[in-house]
C-alpha cells in the first residue's frame, strides 16, 4: 500500500471511528452498530500485513442491507398479514421491472427526481431504477390500455436519499401498494383503501394509530380564497405539510419567505391548522371565504361522503379530517391520507419502553388519488381515475424486528430430524430420511458421516425441531424406529411401517 | 416534430415492422407480437397529429416484462412448489440489496463480467446490479462470519445480455438457489441438492428430465493427462460445455483453434464423449491414463460416493455421469451438475405438441461445489466449502405458461360478492361487506352506486366467484339475506344473524 492510500486509509478509519462513537451515544440498535464496527474492523485490516486480500471493504452498499433469516422470517410474517388482507379485498397482482426507460419516471416526482438511482449509459436505452410502484403501474394500464383494475404489488423501490437506517429510512425499501383504477362513483374505492390501512395496521398488532384525512382540492382552495398566487400552490403545500413536526410560527416564516404576504400566510394559518370530523366539514362548507371556493367545496362534499363511509366501515373512531395534512408527491389530485402511529411499546433505535410508557413513529401508510397520471402516460390523453394506498413496511419491521429482540423465532420449519447414535449409519438415515421426504415430512438429518449423538439432539433442542427419529443397530434388527419428543424428551418405538403415520399423529397433537 | 426526427421515427417505424414481420413467420407467441405492435403503433402515433403526447415511448426496457395477474398466478404457484421443497429440506432463507458494490461483482465471472449492469456514477459508491445469488451469499457468509448455513433465495438477478424472450432468456430474470455451506463429509450435502433437484422437477410436472453429472477434478485430470497445457483448462471447458449443441467435429475444431494440437484433442474427445454410470467410473478409475491422474481420481472417487447416495434417495434412474458436461462458471471446484427437460407437450414458443410428440427445451437446473468463493471474501483467507443449485425459473415459466394458454386461471381469491338488485342500497352493501371482512371472508362488491344486477352477477361469473349475497328491500324489512351460488344459480334466504355461518359452511363445501 501506498503512502498516499494509507493515508486516505487513516482518514476514512478516522471519520469511521466518530461515526461508531455517534452511534453508541445514541444507543442506536445492535446490529447497527455492529455494521459499522465491522466496517472500522475491515478498514483497521487494511492498514495491516496483508494488503493483497483486505483491497476491498465488505459490505452492503450504503443505505441497504441484508436481511437474516430471522429478519427474514419477521418480514415474511408481516407481508402475509399485509397480502391476506390484499387478497381478503378482491386484488390482483402484476410485478413490474426493478428498472424503466428513463422518460417513463420524469416529471413524475418534482423536486424529488433528484433522488432517482440512473444505471450508466452502457449502449442503448436510458434506465433507472424505479422510485415508487406507482408510476410503474400507471405505465403498465396505459401500455396495456387497462381501463380498471384492483391490484397490489410487493416490491422494492430505490432511492438516493441520505440515509437514516436507524429510523427505518434506506435507500432500497419495500413498498407494498393497494390501488384501484377506474370511472366509479364519488369515494367508494377511496374509502376501501383506508379501510385497507385499518385492517392491516389494526392485524399486525404493532400499536394505535390515527389516519388523517384531506384533500388536495380543499388545500388549493383554502391557498385560491385567501389570496395565495396559483403557481404558490405546490409550494405552500410542502410547507404545510411540515405542521407535523414544525410550529405554526416556522411554517409561517417559510411561507413568508416563499413570497406570501403575511395576512395571506395568517389566513392559511387559521384554516390549515383545522382538524375534526364531520361538523368541521359542515362549519367550512358554510364558512363565507372556503365554502364558496369552487374546489374547496367540490372537496368538501366529497369527503362528507367519504366520513359516512368510513362510520359504516366502522373506522371513523380512528380517522380524523386534518386540514394540515398535504403530502409531498405532485400527482395527488383528490383525496390524501395517511396514517401515524400514535403509541408503540419499542422506539425506532429498538429501544422499549415500559409498559403504559409509549412514543409516535409517524408515519407507516400513506396514499391519495390521483386521476391525472395514468392519462399523462396515454398518447391521446385518455385518462384512468386511481387512489390508492401504499404501506410503510420498513418502519413496521423495525417495529417488529424491536419487538421480537428478546424473543426465540424459528427460521425454518424442519419437523423431523433423522438421527443415530452409533456410527456407519450414514445409508440408514438416508433410507429413513427419503421415505420422509416422499411423504412430504419437513426433515433434515446431519451432513456429517459419524455425527455424535449430542450434536444431533443439541441441533434439534436449539432450532425448534419437534421430532426425532432414532436408527441404532438394535432398531435396524427388529425393522423398528425409536421417536423422540424433543420437548417432553418421551421416547417410543414404532415399527418402521407405521413411522410415518405415527409421525403425522404426533406432528399434529 | 422537425424534419430530421421525423426521419429517425420513418427509420424506426421499417425496423420495428421487420421485427413483426420476423415474429410472425417465426409463429412467436401471441403476447410477444402483441407487444412488438403496440411498439410499432406507437411510433406511428409520433408521426399523427399530437406531437407533446406521443414524444415518449411507452414500453417495458427491452429484455425485461411485466407480469400480467394471470402470469402472476402461475408464477407464484410454480414459486410455491419450490420453496415448499426447500423448507422441506429445512432450509432458511435471506434476502441481500439488489445492487453490489462493484468491486464485491469483480472477477467472479470471467468473460461474462461484460454483461454487468452497473449503475451511474451520481457520487458515492461504485454499484452494480447483482449478477447472481451466488456471490451476494459468499459476500453474506464472509461478512457476518457464517460457518455453515442451509439457505435459499428467491429473487431477480441482472445480465446486459442480448435477450431472446421467446427462449425464456431476459436480461431480469428469477433465480430460486438453495446452497448449503459448511464443512461436512463428502457428498452428503451434494447428494441432497440433487434431491432437490429431482423433487422441484417432479412436482413442477412439466415432462420428464434427466440429470447430467460431473466433476471439474476429472474434466481436469482428463486434460492434464491427455497433455493440454493447465492455462488452457478453462478455455478448454468452454468448448466442451458446446457438446451438447454442437457436434464433435466442431467441438474439435475449436480445440486446435485455441492452441491444441490435434492429437491431444482426440485424446480428450476420447474421453468427454462418455457418459454412463457407475461402471463408467470404475472403468476410468482403472483407466491407465486417467486413473493415475491425482485430480481426476480425486473426482472420480467422489462420483462413486456420490452415485451410491443417489440410489439410496431414489433418484439414479434420472441420474448420469457425464463427462461433457462442463458449465460455464469460473468458481465451480468439485461436482457439477445440470438437469434437462428431455420432453415437454410445449416447446418455448408456446406451440403445443400432439401427444407422444416432445420437445426437448435445454437446461432448467444447474449447479456445483465451489469451495474457494466465500474464502475470496475473506481478509484471512479463511474458506468456507459450499454447494449449490440455481431452478431455472424462466423457462419454467414459460412451459407452465403455454401449458395454461387456454385454461381459465383465476387471478383474485374473492369469495362472496355482495349484491343488489335495487338502486340505492350502497350503505347496506356496505354494513354487509364489513360483516364479511371482519369475519375473514374475502368479498368485493361494485363500486357503482346504483350498478345492474346484471352487470353484478356476469362480473363473478367470469372471475369465478362462488357465492353471491344478496339484498333488496324485501330481505332489509325481513332481516334476511339472499345467497346465491354462482355455478349452480341456486339461492336461499337466511336470516342476517346466520349469513357469515351459512356462507363459511357452502364455501367449505
Amino acid at each position: 500500500m501506498g503512502d498516499i492510500d494509507r493515508k486516505e486509509v487513516q482518514e476514512r478509519i478516522k471519520r469511521q471511528g466518530e461515526v461508531v462513537r455517534k452511534l453508541k451515544q445514541e444507543k442506536s440498535p445492535k446490529d447497527v452498530i455492529d455494521v459499522e464496527v465491522s466496517k472500522l474492523l475491515e478498514l483497521k485490516a487494511q492498514l495491516g500485513d496483508d494488503p493483497a486480500k483486505s483491497k476491498f471493504v465488505l459490505k452492503a452498499p450504503k443505505g441497504t442491507r441484508d436481511f437474516s433469516p430471522k429478519q427474514m422470517t419477521i418480514r415474511e410474517g408481516a407481508l402475509s398479514t399485509i397480502i391476506d388482507c390484499f387478497k381478503r379485498h378482491g386484488a390482483h397482482t402484476i410485478d413490474t421491472p426493478v428498472f424503466e426507460l428513463k422518460e417513463t419516471l420524469t416529471n413524475k416526482y418534482g423536486e424529488d427526481s433528484k433522488l432517482i438511482y440512473d444505471l450508466k449509459d452502457q449502449g442503448g436505452e436510458m434506465l433507472a431504477l424505479r422510485y415508487d410502484l406507482t408510476v410503474p403501474f400507471a405505465r403498465y394500464l396505459a401500455m396495456n390500455k387497462v381501463q380498471s383494475m384492483k391490484r397490489y404489488h410487493i416490491a422494492k423501490v430505490y432511492r438516493r436519499d441520505q440515509p437514516a437506517m436507524t429510523r427505518g429510512r434506506y435507500r432500497e425499501f419495500y413498498q407494498c401498494d393497494f390501488d384501484i383504477a377506474g370511472h366509479y362513483d364519488p369515494m367508494i374505492p377511496d374509502a376501501e383503501c383506508l379501510r385497507i390501512v385499518y385492517e392491516i395496521l389494526s392485524g399486525l398488532k404493532i400499536g394505535d394509530f390515527r389516519i388523517k384525512i384531506n384533500d388536495r382540492r380543499i388545500l388549493d382552495g383554502v391557498f385560491e380564497a385567501c389570496g395565495c398566487p396559483p403557481d404558490k400552490f405546490r409550494t405552500m403545500c410542502s410547507a404545510v405539510d411540515k405542521l407535523d413536526k414544525l410550529p405554526w410560527e416556522d411554517v409561517r416564516a417559510e411561507m413568508i419567505e416563499k413570497g406570501l404576504e403575511a395576512n395571506v400566510a395568517d389566513m392559511i394559518g387559521h384554516y390549515v391548522r383545522m382538524s375534526g370530523s364531520g361538523e368541521l366539514v359542515d362549519a367550512l362548507l358554510d364558512d363565507p371565504r372556503v365554502g364558496q371556493n369552487k374546489s374547496a367545496s367540490a372537496g368538501l362534499k366529497d369527503i362528507k361522503i367519504l366520513l359516512e363511509y368510513l362510520t359504516i366501515y366502522g373506522i371513523m373512531d380512528k380517522s380524523s379530517f386534518d386540514l394540515s395534512l398535504a403530502r409531498g408527491l405532485d400527482y395527488y389530485t383528490g383525496v390524501i391520507y395517511e396514517a401515524i402511529l400514535t403509541e408503540s411499546s419499542v422506539d425506532m433505535n429498538g429501544t422499549e419502553h415500559k409498559k403504559g410508557e409509549t412514543v409516535g413513529v409517524g408515519s407507516v401508510a400513506g396514499g391519495g388519488r390521483y386521476d391525472g397520471l395514468v392519462g399523462s402516460f396515454d398518447a391521446k390523453g385518455r385518462s384512468t381515475p386511481c387512489v390508492g394506498v401504499s404501506i410503510g413496511i420498513e418502519r413496521i419491521f423495525a417495529i417488529l424486528e424491536a419487538m421480537s429482540d428478546k424473543k426465540q423465532v424459528r427460521t425454518n420449519e424442519t419437523e423431523v430430524y433423522v438421527a443415530s447414535p452409533q456410527k456407519n449409519m450414514i445409508s440408514e438415515r438416508m433410507k429413513i430420511i427419503t421415505e420422509l421426504w416422499d411423504a412430504g415430512i419437513k426433515a433434515e438429518m446431519s451432513y456429517k458421516k459419524n455425527p455424535k449423538l449430542l450434536n444431533q439432539l443439541q441441533y434439534c433442542e436449539e432450532s425448534g425441531v419437534p421430532l426425532v427419529v432414532m436408527i441404532g443397530s438394535g432398531e435396524l434388527e427388529q425393522g423398528n424406529v425409536k421417536i423422540r419428543n424433543v420437548k417432553s424428551r418421551e421416547e417410543s418405538v414404532v415399527p418402521r411401517s407405521d413411522m410415518i403415520n405415527s409421525l403425522r399423529t404426533q406432528l399434529e397433537s
